[in-house]
């Protein structure tokens, strides 16, 4: 049976889970949700840097990346945030959509999952 | 080429598909729309365990779920549900947001990854 | 380290990236906004096509896909050109969630991954 690695997990869910050389991020949610939207994503941005530093990644090995936004019309701001974060020689494949977020007052989240 | 597994498939889509030692389910939803939420997310979580397990898993070995609410207002009623299910020792990541859903009257439909 | 392929990359995302026997696409929204819902998708599904040939995939590989419509109650015609594409024999888990998309006009996004 191949391995799991579960890190930074409480009963309710895990926020790092690593298999098969895949590494799976929680949605990261912005915790200052009086910020503007490029700052709440500039946020969400550096927890995922942490977290994937944490599981032996680092964002120039993302595969995939879920933007999930409360209002589609900061996309713009989002994507200014984006822009000065990744890494322009190994970008992600991203989608972007508007959902209602579990934390009122949070303007994104991001889900991604990367290579070890 | 790798062999790609399906099984509990139509002409439309599969219920489990397995690859390279994960499983990816279809979204499931409730289907007794009539019931409160937590009701429906326990149903949910039923399908889902019988899913696994008859793709080779379980829940100890989930890597990601992704729970859609048709209405975020009843987040902690569908907490309730996944508290009372999940392996409290070996939890995926989540994420959590609110969409409608295909089937009017549907609370709630989670998507979820396992290793085999 | 496992190797990461990128295709089709700008400085913001790539429209492929492989890793580890896996191809995940970004999500492919319709261009001709005009269309009605059926074509969309249909347009949408033609691009999946292209990109999974070039890399190095197929629809008859497909392990996941993920439905976002801007409106629900377009889910049949949405379903219409689904049908007509997928394959029978090979059909991938599907989920199929209401959000407001990015383009403005666009009716439907899908995003897919597939096994090489």
């Amino acid at each position: 049976m191949t391995t799991v690695t579960r890190q930074l997990s409480d009963a309710q869910f895990s926020r790092i889970v690593s298999h098969g050389g895949v590494v799976h991020l929680a949605g990261q949610p912005a915790k200052d949700r009086s910020a503007p939207v490029k700052a709440q994503t500039a946020e969400v941005l550096r927890s995922i840097d942490t977290l994937l530093v944490q599981a032996g990644s680092n964002k120039s090995r993302l595969l995939t990346a879920i933007i999930y936004l409360a209002d589609m019309r900061q996309k713009a701001q989002m994507d200014e945030a984006w822009l000065e974060w990744v890494d322009p020689e190994n970008p992600p494949v991203r989608a972007c959509v508007e959902t209602r977020l579990g934390n009122p007052g949070s303007a994104v989240m991001v889900r991604v999952i990367a290579a070890l």
